[in-house]
């Protein structure tokens, strides 16, 4: 009997020229010809060309190839063979033993012409059939190691925030109740409020990476009901400024990490550069932004407060062109279309000190100086017809110290999709979440 | 006017002898005397003593403290100067300027008389006021980094897995649900099912840190409705005995950092001892700790298939007797009070190929390796009473070529417990939750 050896990866094959060894992956393809038989098998770090000659004395490898199907689950033992005919890295395994782990049913549910709605149902095929979609995982630890470094060595605490909330508190129309007892409690649409709690919990700086749910009925490429949400929020800030500066050279530390580590791969793979960028990025006033786009005919009737998609990209573009950079923090946005909690310029009640990010024209983050003084927060609660009871355990918080901060959130999702070029925020997300989707 | 100048932290105040400085926190303690005024002043490095002489010509000062608070936010500027007498650092500041940057009312709510539930009232003022509760969360913080540096350098790749699920399949009774547009969601109670998708999805080796939901209306000191999960699962293994391994190497590395870091500052604010665990940990099965249980007394009439918290205590005391380790892996819990995917040993269906860790007699993981053949889960699923129908998207995962795989699940809160000797799991969450608690 053959015993298996331990697992070699496919990516190490080269080392062990000669030897006796046992890899494990997925058939990737089959080929079962009269004479020959080739198994290429894929693993995480790569493909291997398996070749077996029939009909040898005593072969105990064809009746082990008979019901093999492309994707089950194999140990495949044998002899590294140095072949430099053959494309995968002119190597092959000289099979010895073939066990199958977990035979995979046949026909498989999709192939490469299957549309995204059936891709998404049957994810993990998707996934890992595709070399893409292991690619963005890869690329998704790696930004996160990149962002964590940045935060920790700024002195940020990393925070775990509830998701289940007392109260509907931040708005109403957008959050998902749910019974909790013998009452109802909703689940968080930002760890905005708590992470402010921990500001005034005299934590420094606050560092979080989990989910945020949103109700919304959106059904655009770039919105999901559950997401991944980076969320930092630093005290005793001099201005929004500050929180720029920190946005800024986090990501830019973070993208360079994944352009040192994957950049090739990227490009290999979705064909894309990863520009690490220079810091400061760019900023202009949302009124700015708003000339310079009216200029260019967009929103002819003068009626848009915020900006649309199509601004969005607009102004990108322009920026772009003026200097050559993918980011632009936009900033000052009315105080119409921001939350209460946004702090105001001295003397200026109709625009905010807060920005939103794009990245080559898509919104990735959303960001404030919060309002700290109590009777003013009271204030700007009550112009938004807000009422404050639902909201006391989140004011009290501001009745007894609390340093100026601000902070930012930022969507995982959004920022792989345009690292990676993405069609949709679909394809960002192991297993999203919309109106429409809840499963797998 | 004196203009503030940039932030100094009170731990770095000894490097600016003879220059002024600003410093930002909050006002520890006020003693306002005939002659002297004394403010000490606290950031989240340390506490400063600011000594201002009543009286002088134009005293700017002496105003700027007349409403001054406890646990006002301030910004001070002045000259550092040293002190030989002063307790704090053998330095002062003679300020001038105190700026009041947020009043905090007075009196506060709680003081170090009050009760648990009133500190948990008013978290943020009970963190913010009390250094056990600063360190905790700078002992979390790099706890979570000591895990993700090892989880990184085994090759895991950082998932985020749903927290809304189609259905509560992995054990009704428990799960929180929701209205989700037009039908109901369920809150993930764990990541178990997702975290085995990725499995199947080629994802080499899954980490995850992020909230699980238990509607269970437990109100012990260790229970929760919400609290942070650390997860691994891991493809290809041999064995359980793969998984532990990993847990173990896993913790004694996090352990080892904590240690490194703030082992100083535990025993001082905590009088515990940060022992880094050897490796391998103690594992004993389920069935030899009850005999050894049972000749002590436990459980006199035989009744108890699984260990209670006193047999937690009884069985972790004893290991730590024969062995020294505060660690202890119990293995082959039976059958029945295992979940229907925890794979069983060839030719025993009564155990399972399970272990919990407890530390110091807690229990901290539960952990296995997972059925991943389709016909002995559905056999195992049928056996449990279970229904394969919502479980479909689940079972699926196994058609089609699942490797052999196993993971654990790590309450990080009761981890934090046992780490700093803390009574309650109330006392290692920033914002707990339970039946009774879901706010602030």
């Amino acid at each position: 009997m053959i015993h298996a050896t331990s697992r070699v990866l496919v990516a190490d094959l080269r080392q062990h020229v000669g030897q006796t060894v046992s890899i494990s992956g997925w058939v990737n393809t089959l080929r079962l010809q009269r004479k020959m038989q080739f198994i290429i098998v894929r693993d995480h770090t790569g493909m291997a060309q398996v070749t077996h000659k029939r009909g040898g004395d005593g072969d105990v490898i064809e009746p082990q190839l008979e019901h093999l199907t492309t994707e089950s689950a194999v140990r495949i033992t044998g002899r590294v063979v140095d072949n430099t005919v053959v494309k995968l890295g002119g190597l092959e395994i000289i099979p010895e033993s073939v066990e199958v782990l977990n035979r995979a049913e046949a026909p498989l549910p999709i192939d490469e012409l299957t549309g995204l709605e059936q891709r998404l149902d049957w994810r993990f095929l998707d996934v890992r059939r595709r070399p893409t979609a292991q690619l963005l995982f890869a690329v998704q630890t790696t930004l996160e190691q990149g962002m964590r470094e940045y935060a920790y060595r700024e002195g940020c605490t990393e925070m775990h925030t509830p998701k289940l909330m007392g109260t509907a508190s931040e708005s109403g129309a957008e959050v998902f109740k749910l019974g909790y007892f013998d009452r109802s409690a909703y689940l968080a649409q930002s760890p905005q409020f708590f992470k402010q709690m921990a500001i005034a919990a005299g934590i420094d700086r606050v560092f979080e990476i989990g989910p945020v749910f949103r109700a919304e009925r959106s059904y655009t490429s770039r919105h999901a009901t559950e997401f991944t949400g980076v969320d930092v929020e630093l005290a005793w800030i001099n201005g929004v400024e500050d929180v720029m500066a920190f946005e800024e050279q986090m990501l830019a530390h973070a993208i360079r990490k994944v352009a040192d580590v994957h950049g090739e791969a990227i490009r290999d793979t979705y064909g894309i550069e990863v520009v690490v960028p220079e810091t400061p990025f760019p900023r202009i006033t949302m009124a700015e932004a708003q000339e310079i786009l009216r200029a260019k005919g967009w929103d002819p009737e003068g009626l848009k407060e915020d900006l649309d998609p199509e601004g969005e990209r607009g102004i990108a573009a322009h920026i772009r062109e003026q200097t050559g950079h993918e980011f632009v923090f936009i900033t000052h946005y009315p105080t119409s279309i921001r939350p209460f909690y946004h702090m105001r310029p001295v003397g200026q009640s109709d625009v905010t000190l807060s920005f939103d990010l794009l990245w080559k024209g898509l919104e990735v983050t959303t960001g404030a100086q919060r309002e700290h003084r109590y009777d003013v927060l009271l204030k700007q609660a009550a112009e938004k017809g807000m009422s404050s009871e639902p909201l006391q355990d989140y004011l009290n918080c501001f009745r007894f110290g609390c340093p100026p901060h601000g902070g930012l959130g930022m969507g995982l999702g959004r920022v792989l999709m345009v690292m990676l070029g993405l069609d949709s925020i679909r394809e960002a997300t192991f297993l999203f979440r919309g109106p429409n989707r809840l499963t797998p």
